[in-house]
């Protein structure tokens, strides 16, 4: 999609300062622009960069006065920022709409399709599923039988969703997700063999939620593991079954959830941190990256470390850890001088 | 799959008190029963719960007597809990069985192919596979050249198995495993380049193995990782070139073992663990979740901490971790007064 | 692909020693063949193996002479490790190279597609593609509108590259691996919600980069996430949005870098290792498993911890850690001995 600065200057209110036929078809940042960008200066500390800039267009505030020549067409706007995330808005509006159902998809005679769907190449919809309108579904994807998916959600490539799983409405799932696949749950034998305990149960996934790419949500062996409203969850996560997580929660990469903990609301879960089994994790819980979880945590509650404690407290301990060689120098000191002591007397 | 309560009655040797014609099509436990479920009460600490239950069916000890009415219809059998696990294994036996090659999966005309097999759409299979009897293969799988894939194995949806490697009998892989993707072996070089060491090796599941969702398995450089019988890896988790893994080990989710490091049998090694390469790990090691293994481990250890020791040891350390900001205030004191004492002599 | 004695010796320019008829269609370590492979005789502590070994063919250094008989085929050769070497890069070279464009592709009308290119089965090409030369797209991968890669570069199956990015010349992608998805980045809102930032920068993978099975990269909220000449990402990483990291940086398995970081040239970053978001880490700086970064680091730094510090003052802290339980008893003992000394006086 390109824009001209005539165009953008309409679109903005604005006053264009150079060449109203140069265009546009991306958008940087001032430092970074290359030709063909449109680009913003708001921060003063950043007006250097307006000379120098390969960005075609920028964005600049109407009392701007340049102080040396500029190769770049500028459009004078009210408010530099908000007019470019204004236009980001739009420019976002206006990317062309994935529609229809392409004829390499396999969809099942008895699924339903609401109105105004995208389904893309050799996506797979199994038997018995509800797709919601305006629904989005691209490429190579995987969609088991009796999965429901309610409307608006949009579902990218190569997507897995095993069987009997539910999609709530507004969701955003990235590529290479799995969701529904068997929790795992071994039953040991006397011969040091494992027996598979079936999982049965399924996932439910509420509105407005967003998965990142490659995260694996597992399966219940029984009932449901349930993601609640809001919840934001970044890539390569492990939910594991029977896990359920509060709403607007949010938790960055590469965490994992151990079987049937439950998570409370508007929790702040950093990367890499890992969750026992069975705990409880209260509202408004505060985890630093990296931590191990293995006991449960009450509301607003901030921890650090493997095993985690309170984050001020340990922070203070760490301090000291990074002292540790010459901590045991000055006990050595003390106790040379102890054996002094009781040696003199 | 829907059953009435007389189907399910007739099943398992019941008795009705309720409505004979009210239908389940889910299992759940009692305290989150939902309309269409089917339910059990066994602990009687549980059975509070039967008054307020939204499950359709219930089944009860025939010596359990309500306090209260009770709007569930009940089913009374010897004992409940084994019932229920009873009536679980016969639901998942007469779930639909996947059956056929889809016309929309493509298969090389030399590959072959055995009996009863399940092949979904746009699922490849390559030059020389072979295929066993009653194998699954879900939609959307890469089945490269020459490799084989013996009997009773299932194979989910999204699976990407590399050219050449070797699976077992009665094995499940889930959605999004990589089999068989090169090493990560880079020779430096002296303009501080890498390059490229041909990873022309294999990868062999032996029988048996279950593999969790998007785990990567890489092949040997030369010879083959290898991933003995009965092995249970977890979502998520990296395994290196040339690795080797023992019958009945199981490994929790976001795990990763480095390239050439061997693991014995029935070993149980926790989430987010790391391993470092060219180590040996003996039989019945257990290792903490988190844990950074740098050492060989002998037989029967059990480990904790990165990088890791005893268990017992590791629990004792932390324990004073979590104190050091008031062992150094203690030293501190000691000095004082050691001062003190020297200047008093 | 099967070679005989004959064949192989004619290749080396060496002298068969027992049957010139049988073959071999693998390689294999001297210890570990098995029948059908090819192995290699260089370290006389090996020499013990050639009496036991399975392998059909082995090579040998034309000077060695057998103690007792041996039942495998022998090709000797003047050097036989360098000759295993240069047999190991013939086999690659003519291992059956995929070419050609399958009728089961899906591939946009206005996509531009070079000489000599492979793309696979079920693989989907959006609009506007433009793939180079020579470069190989393997089955079920999804390729989004306006993607560009450039020559030679090999995509192996089930990758999903989202729109608008652009990948180099020789670069491998692995099975699984997701590029392009939307970064992680959430604006809170009053009432606990969040609202998504949209992402519309792109990533950009220089030349000669490889990338392992179901690694994330995710797109720039403006501009790109770079990844630069010569990287090599190993499995199951995790590259946040805006990221940058610098030529011939290596990073092993399940590590993840948050939002905005910038890492430098020539850094090694071992498995686990976690870095923060917005930080630069300068050239030649060198990680130890499982660190978590949360400040800059300076050139040639090697740190180790979470969170991370010098290596060496890390390993000593740590040394007294595992004693931390000592440590206390001795501080107890030196407080009972002051107490003592305090009396007395």
């Amino acid at each position: 999609m390109e824009f001209t600065a005539r165009q953008i200057a309409e679109i903005l209110d604005g006053h264009i300062q150079g060449n109203p036929d140069v265009s546009i078809c991306k958008l940087a940042k001032i430092e970074q622009g290359i030709k063909g960008s449109l680009s913003f200066l708001s921060n003063p500390l950043y007006a250097k960069y307006i000379y120098t800039t390969k960005a075609s267009i920028v964005l600049v505030n109407e009392n701007f006065i340049p102080q040396k020549p500029i190769s770049t067409t500028l459009i004078k706007v009210k408010n530099s920022y908000s007019s470019f995330a204004k236009f980001l808005e739009i420019y976002n509006q206006i990317k062309p709409d994935k529609k229809g159902i392409s004829k390499n998809a396999f969809i099942s005679e008895n699924a339903k399709v609401g109105k105004d769907v995208y389904i893309g190449e050799f996506t797979f919809i199994g038997e018995n599923v509800s797709i919601g309108k305006n629904v989005k579904i691209y490429p190579n994807s995987y969609i088991g039988d009796n999965v429901s998916i309610d409307d608006n959600t949009i579902i990218f490539a190569g997507v897995k969703i095993y069987s009997d799983n539910i999609i709530g409405k507004d969701c955003i799932i990235h590529a290479g997700v799995v969701i529904g696949a068997d929790g795992f749950g071994f039953a040991p034998q006397t011969d040091s063999k494992y027996k598979k305990i079936d999982q049965i149960g399924n996932v439910i996934i509420e509105d407005n939620v967003e998965i990142g790419a490659n995260t694996t949500i597992d399966r219940a062996t029984l009932n449901a593991t349930i993601i609640h409203k809001g919840v934001k969850l970044d890539n390569l996560i492990q939910i594991a079954h029977n896990v359920e997580i509060g709403e607007n929660t949010v938790i960055a990469a590469q965490t994992g959830i151990s079987g049937s903990t439950k998570i409370g609301k508007n929790c702040m879960i950093g990367g890499q941190v890992g969750i026992s089994g069975h705990l409880t994790i209260a509202d408004n819980v505060k985890i630093a990256a990296q931590s191990g979880i293995m006991s449960n945590l009450k509301k607003n509650e901030k921890v650090m470390g493997s095993p985690a404690f309170k984050s001020s407290k340990y922070k203070k301990s760490y301090i000291h850890f990074r002292k540790l060689y010459d901590i045991e120098k000055r006990i050595t000191e003390l106790e040379k001088n102890d054996k002094r002591t009781s040696q003199n007397k």
